[in-house]
This record gives structure tokens, C-alpha cells and sequence, in this order.
């Protein structure tokens, strides 16, 4: 027994680059010219004369004659029925996904209508409390995901575009949750343990991880114009401080991929727009709580 | 010993899904507040202040304080230098296997060239002979291939775009050149084989095949048309035979795939064509072993 | 009589789905070889050899041979007489359509002239008295295309796309006059009433009401700015709340259509921007009924 | 009761033009401001401060005040639920006729494969016969879909573009079909008869009818090559014919659709091929039933 579960353990850990159930199917035409032992599925027959007709004739020795035709028939035949099986396969997997990306993304529509009220000033304990009986359906499910991907190991990355746009909207949603309790920014392990997601397994992107947490960097100057109307002069500093950091990391990064590129570049505006409202709060004095500004040292001459 | 055996095997095997080699790099911050004892990469410090500041103001008490800031900011460097390494990593690998395909492509050129001797009817044996050894290079790059592959398991379909259209090109040449030795249509097992690929580990891809298949067609009616100038009034129907059958084969397929829907759709036109000169030589009398058209009841006055 | 009238509703009524009136006149067809004694109209006749000539040489066996060509060809010829004139009716009917669009169109271009007066502070029950006027000729427009559609029963949707974006942009117009005059958002029932538009006979599409809503928004950020600098300082968070509103309304719906959705997406924009122009007022302490801004501990020194 | 059946037939035929679900769920609304009675779906209430603030402040004596907040908030909440609830409805209405076209897609498939044996020369009987049987699902399918819009009825062409391309595909089989076994012509009643199309209900839009019409036309140039090189030397005469006819017939159309023009422009290739291939038999007196070519009667004086 023992010996059975390691084979089977040996025979998936072997699969691990391309374990293609494509190819696990033709197994059966690895022995090239057996394959009339084979069960048969019972599909429509190609047509039965000879696949490719014998090139004996006169004018093209060249060619190499064939052995067996009727073989070659049933061996193409044998072939694209796998091939059908396949691509069925794969497309009846595609329509699973389908369906749960589509739950998902409803659940994130919610979640933000609930997130967008912080711009009303509305108690933020409230709000979070609310997005995250929400966030249970989302773990919930990528747990069906994750089940669906487990039963093709090793393509996670053929099929990941298909809830790539989905999951860096949910982890913009969880990273400004975080940072609104928190003031600190939702690292790539507590994402995925808010999903569920165990990284060994099926786990969060780290460029979906990044491209998230730029799409939440996009909502932050919005929220400080808002919180200072609403006379919260202080929060436009502990942005600017926090999306300068940010920034300051992501610069660590060698960005090639082009779309996270493009989101990062945008950060910048973020941080830029974030430090005129500071600026605006402290050049009027509005800010209660933080340091005065010092007084001028050198008296502008003009 | 078994034991450990067993226990990487199992380890390798739970990773089936995504096994993110960023992912497992992270795992040191899953105890979340431990990780000043790990060891640190000596990459450029972010800023030292304090990454956020705590919230603690008297015009937000909604927000929770955070606890330490410090032990905050190691944590978001250690997350974005260790995406850094990451990213440093697949950029790295990225540049592996650019290097490799390139060879592939290079290699492909040289068989290329090759092969269109072909339709200046020079020996076939002689003309197979020479894209052979070259095959054998193929060989090889595949297997370096495999080898870069096999250091990111689970990985294939990450990269798989890397060396998607080569394959293809590589394909349609192997699949010609059996046709030309054989008659028959080389099948998928024979193509990994050819090319030293394991199905089990570093396969080839059933969309790139049957992609690879398609280009082929695409080239048989020229082959054809200079076939019959050169007097090989056979070829023709050879062809055609092994065009019709192919595309029967093809369409039992469900393609939702566009780029090989588009490429199959080609595939009509190919056969069309081949029929059309089949047409002309059987209109003429030409064929030599196929039925000699009806002696002209009225001669042509002209 | 009551009978007769129930059956020609009863007609009416089953022909709901697609009450195509190019089949109906095909209904002659249905008794396939008797189609002389139909009346003909006077149109070019079709060439008069026989249409298809029966097939019963001696080569071609397989095929049925057919009874009566020329019962053939008049079937042919009255079915594409038939089809000639359905086509002529359906582009007659958008003739028709089409000049009371352009009517529409016209009427809209008069009323938003009229309407971008706002952006100049000039009275606004004068320019929504103008406007007005113009709005009982569009009544009228719209009960011209109502009566060219009751014609073709079933086919509103047929038809839709000619008059859709000239829709829009009505019900944008009408919103926003609405909006000035109430402070509200004029609903999808009196949108259809306004336009004398019954929704039981023809109605208001629902997606051509959102995205004239979406359109309206899209206004606003400019006439807020206008306002401001009129001295008006209420405006920003009047809209402000409005815009709040209608974008939370918006966030629940699931759109799928991509044109609403992008136009959604920009409503994002516009309340972004109407938020900004709220901030610079408050911050400057310019709102009279809002909260004034703490007094500046700090005189600013410049 | 016959008075009931009478109003509810009544109800039904005056939602002809435009009988939009969408509306008949609005017309709660129409007393405007009694909506406080109607029952309420349990869906996440918009925030419920002022929907829109009075507009009663001094700075803007322009605008008329509104009378009831209160009522106003109800009434968008009320309006924009029952927009979700129409969005969703036709979001499960375009999945269901997703699916089913699917199945035709599929169907059209195994047709098309069996239909292409008459290309080379297996008897058409027995073609026929394979075929219609997968015809019987196809009846099938169209009787699914006209259950699914059944239940919207007046909304036929709204949903139309879903199945369009797919049924001038079925089009196109069956009236080659029905040209192989008699000669002629399928007609638009014989086409909807063939796939339970009930032309009063749910019916074949002519346009796709005319549209599978060309498709088959642009499959005769290949039959008819490869009927003469199977021998049949007096199949280009019959399908000259038929093409010059339906040419003839189309010509009478004044088409305006941009994809139908096209369509029909292609079939002028198709006609003309095929009077090559005629030329071709001809003029190398290969038609054996044919009429001779008549002798020269001026020699060509070069």
C-alpha cells in the first residue's frame, strides 16, 4: 500500500512541469502500432479508406511507403477523439471558473459599495464590519476555485487570467480595509489568509499582490480630499507618509510587466496629489494636532 | 531516509497548483511579528522613519493604533525585497529561455531553408538528411529547455508563451517532413518524441501540435503546384487524401481557441486549392494511375 | 363580433415573439404547388429557362428527380418578390425613422444650446422656460416614431439602435433640467412621460435612461466650477450629495453592457472632480451654511 | 372569466411595439409619490440621508425646493432595485440562449463533417440520411430557444444577434441538403418548417435565411470541382444554372445590410468559377448527355 501511494505520489510529483492531461491520455500511442487493443469510444468514424494512400506509385519513388494504412486510420482516428476529449475538458473547466469569477465579482461590487461610503464620513468600524461578512463569501469562494484548479495540477498559470482582473480588485478591497484599521499596509501572506488561499497550493499572484495594492493607492487621494472637507486636517500627513513609503518600496522592484508598470507610474500622481492637500492643510494652519510649521528662516526678499 | 524521500516527494506534490517559488520565499512572515531574527539580503534600506504613523490623533479615534511601527516597516521591506528577489528571479529565467528559443529559431531557419529545396524537386532522402542533423540540435535546446523549466515546477504555463510560436513553426516542419518520408500525419507522441520531449514533464502542448499541423497545411499547395510542374502528376491526389482526412479530423474538434480556429479555417482554402489542381490534372488526362477521362465524344474544332 | 375581435387579438397577440410581417406574406408558400393562382405583383420576372433543371442524366443517379420546374421557378421568383418587397418596406421604414431622428436631433441641438447657459449664471427659470418650449416639439417627434413603430409590432428592438444615442442625449437634457429645477433625479417613469412615451407601447429603454443619466453627470463637474465662480459656494456639496447618491444607485447594478459600464466608470470621475471643487471651497472657508474651518492656529507668515 | 382571458390577451397586444419587462416593473411608480405602500425587496438600502438636500439656501434662490427627501430616497432605491432585478433577468435570459446555442454550434458541427463526404463522392442518400438525423436536435434546440423568448415576448430582435450567425450556418446546411436531394431551392417557409420555426412566433429572419442562402453558394465552386474529377461531367451545366438563377433572383434585392451585400457580391465569384469549370468540360467535349458545342461558325482569322 504504502508502495501504491508512493508511486501515485511519485507519478503526480513527475508531472509537474507540464502534466498536460492531454498527453496523459495518448499514452496509449506511446506503442505506436498496438493500438487496436485499445477500448474505443464511440464517437463517429472517420471516414475508413485509407488515411494516406500507399506511395508506390511509379512517378514518386522518393517516398518511403507506408506499412500499415488501416493502423495510420485508426491511429489519427484515436488521436484527435483524445484531442476532442480534451479540449471539451478543458473548456468544460473554463466554464466552471466562469462561473465562480462571476460570483466574485459580484461579491466585490458589494463589498465596494459598502467601502465607498468612507467617503462620507460614515464610522469606519461600521463599514468594515459590513465588508467583512462579505469578504466570508469571497474566501468561500476561491475555495471553489481552488478545488476546480486542483483537479488539473500544474496549470493554475494556464488558466489564471480568467480571475486575474477579479482577485486585484478584491485585494485593493482588503488591502484598504487593512490599512483603514490598521494604518499599515496588508502584506502578500495576510492577503492570501484573508482569502483562504494557502500559497503552497493556490496562491495569490505576487504581481496581482502588487497590481491590488497600486489600485488601492489610485482611491487614497479621493479619500483624504474627503476626510479634510470633513475636517479631518490630519489624515492628509499619515497618507503621505504611508503612500511615500510605498512608493519608495515599490521603487525597489524592477517592474518588466508592462500593465504593473503602468499602475506604479500612476502611483506616483497618488502621492503627488496626496502632498498638495497636505500642503493646502499646512499652509493654511489647519493642522490641529500636527507639528506648527516652523517659522521662515530666511525672509524672502522680493 | 524513505522517509525523507517521502516526505520531499509529498512536499513536491502539494505544490501542484501554483507553486509559486515567490510564495514559498514568503513563508518566513508567516509568524507575523518574528521576523527580525531572519536573515536579511542586503538590498538598499527603505526609509527609516516610521512607515506609518500611528493613528492616534484625536480627530480620527476611529482608527485602531498600531502597535509597533518599526516592526511594521521591516516587514514591508523584507516583503518588497524578497518580491524583488523574485521578480529578479523570473526576469532571470525569462532571459534563460529567450536565450534557448532563440537557438530554436535559429535552428528552425537553417531547416526551413532546407525544406523548400522541395519545390525545386531536388532528391527528398538527401534533402530529409541534412533537416535531420539539425533535428538533433532541436533536441538539445529542448532539453535545456525542459532542464530551465524543471527549477519552477508547476511553472510551465507561466512561460509557455516564451516558446509558443517556435514550437509551432518547429512542429509544422517536423510534421512535413514525416509526411514526405512516411505519407502519414506525424502524430503528437511522435512529435514530443522527436524532439526528446517527456510528455509527463515538459511536454508539448496539444494547441501548439495541432497549431503546428495547420502551417504545415499551409504549404502544401504550393508544394503540389510545383510537384505537377515537375511532372509528378500523382501528387495531387495524394495530397488531397491526406488534406481531406486531416480536416475531417479537424473538425471534430470544438475550437474556441481563435488563433487555431483561424488557422484551421485555412485549412479549407489549402484543400480547395489542392483539389482545384487535382481538377486540372484529371481534366487533362494527366494522371497516370487514376481514371483516364472519357475519350472527347466531339473534337476540338479550334 | 365579439368573436372576430377576439380572434384578431388572439392573432395579434400569438404573434408576439417575432411577428415578422416579411413571413407572414410568405404564408401563400405553405401550400407548396398551388402557388399560381396567387395574385402577382409587377415586378421583373425572373429569367424563364427552367430554374433547376431536373437532374436525371445518366451520371448522377443519386439524385431525385424533380417534378415540375417551372411550378420551381414561380416559386422562386414570388418568394424573391416577396423578399424585395419586405426589404423595400424595412427601408422605407427607416426612411421614415431616419427624418424623424434627424428632427430629434435637431430639436436637442436648440435645447442644449439654450441649456448651456447655465454655465453663465443666467436665470435659470428662463432658461428652463425656453427650453421647455422646445421639449413639446420633441413630444410630438417621439409620437411620430411611435406611430411608424406600430406599424411593425414586435419590432422595436429591430429598430432601437436608430434612435438610441439621440435618445440619450434627450433624457440627458431632461434630467439635468429636472435636476435644476427640483434638485432631484428625474425617474425613468417621467422621463417616459415627459416624452409622452408609454411604456406599454413604446417605452424608454431602460439602458438608454442610465446612460442619459451617465451623460448628464458628466456635466456637472463643469457646471459646478461655473458656479463657483459665480460666487455660488452651496453648489459643490449640493451636487456633491447628488452625485453621492446616483453613483451608490449605479454601483448596484450589474452591467455587463460595455457601453454603460464605461460611461458608469466615468461618473466615478465626475463626482471625483465635484469633490475636489467642494474641498477648495471649504478649505478656504468660502461655504456659508457648512461648517466654517477651524480657526488657523498658526498665522501663516508670508 | 372571458372577460378576464379578453384583458389579459388585450394587455398582451398592446405591449406589441415595446413590451420591455423592464417598464411593466416600473409601473409602480407611475403615482408618483404613493410608493411608500408597494412592498419592498429586501436589497441593501442606499444610504438614507436626503437623497438630494433642499436646495432652500440663499445663495441659490434659483431652484425651486423639493417637497419630500424622504419620499425622493424611496423612490431611487425603488427605481434602481427594479433596474437590478430587469439587468439580471436578461443576464440569465442571454446565459440560458447561450447555452442552447452552444448545443446548436455543436450540431452544426457533426452536419458540416458529414456533409463534406459529398466532396468526395460517397453516395448522397445515405449523407442525407446521417445528417437529417442530427437535424431532429437541431429542431430541438429552436424549439428551446423560442420556449426562452417566449417568456419576453416583443423582444425577438433584441436577443436576435446571440443565434444569428449560428442559424445562417444551419441555413446554409439545410438548403444545400435540400439542393443535393431535389434541385432546388429551399424556400424561407421550407427552412422554418424544416427547424419548427413557427414564423408567427419565432420565426427565420429573412435576412439570415438570404445570408445561409450565399453561404451554401460559396461551397457549389468546390462540389462541382470535385464532382468532375470524380467523373460527373454534367454537374457544372446543372449548377451553372441554379447559381445563375439565384443570382439573378438576389440581384432583384436592393440590399442596404452591409453583411448581406458582401455575402451576395461573393456569390458573383462563385458563379463565375463555376462557369469556368463548365468552360473547362465543355470545351474539351467531356459532357456526354450535353448539348454539343455548336461547330464555329467564323474562323478565327489570326
Amino acid at each position: 500500500m504504502m508502495n501504491s501511494a508512493y508511486r501515485s505520489l511519485h507519478l503526480t510529483a513527475s508531472r509537474l512541469i507540464n502534466p498536460n492531461p492531454i498527453s496523459s491520455s495518448l499514452l496509449h500511442f506511446l506503442p505506436l502500432y498496438s493500438v487496436n487493443a485499445s477500448p474505443r469510444r464511440s464517437t463517429p468514424p472517420l471516414r475508413r479508406r485509407n488515411f494516406v494512400t500507399p506511395f508506390s506509385s511509379s512517378s514518386s519513388s522518393l517516398y518511403i511507403p507506408m506499412a500499415g494504412g488501416d493502423d495510420q486510420v485508426h491511429l489519427l482516428e484515436k488521436q484527435f477523439e483524445s484531442f476532442r476529449g480534451q479540449l471539451e475538458e478543458s473548456a468544460a473547466l473554463r466554464e466552471q471558473i466562469r462561473a465562480v469569477v462571476m460570483e466574485i465579482e459580484s461579491a466585490t461590487r458589494l463589498i465596494q459599495a459598502n467601502l465607498l461610503l468612507v467617503h462620507q464620513s460614515r464610522p469606519i468600524p461600521e463599514i468594515i464590519e459590513k465588508a467583512k461578512e462579505k469578504m466570508d463569501d469571497l474566501k468561500k469562494f476561491y475555495g471553489r476555485l481552488a478545488e476546480i484548479l486542483q483537479k488539473c495540477p500544474g496549470q493554475y498559470y494556464r488558466y489564471h487570467g480568467d480571475w486575474r482582473s477579479e482577485t486585484q480588485a478584491v485585494v485593493s478591497q482588503l488591502a484598504f480595509m487593512h490599512w483603514l484599521e490598521t494604518g499599515s499596509l496588508l502584506v502578500h501572506t495576510e492577503a492570501e489568509a484573508k482569502l483562504g488561499l494557502n500559497s503552497l497550493e493556490f496562491g495569490l499572484e505576487t504581481e496581482d499582490y502588487l497590481t491590488g495594492i497600486c489600485f488601492m493607492s489610485n482611491d487614497l487621494p479621493r479619500y483624504v480630499v474627503n476626510r479634510v472637507t470633513a475636517g479631518d486636517y490630519d489624515c492628509p500627513r499619515k497618507v503621505m507618509n504611508f503612500l511615500t513609503d510605498l512608493h519608495a518600496a515599490f521603487r525597489m522592484l524592477n517592474l518588466r510587466n508592462d500593465f504593473l508598470r503602468k499602475k506604479f507610474d500612476s502611483m506616483k500622481y497618488d502621492l503627488r496629489r496626496v502632498e498638495e492637500v497636505y500642503y493646502d492643510v499646512k499652509i493654511r494652519g489647519l493642522i490641529s494636532g500636527g507639528d506648527p510649521p516652523p517659522p521662515p528662516q530666511v525672509q524672502d526678499q522680493s
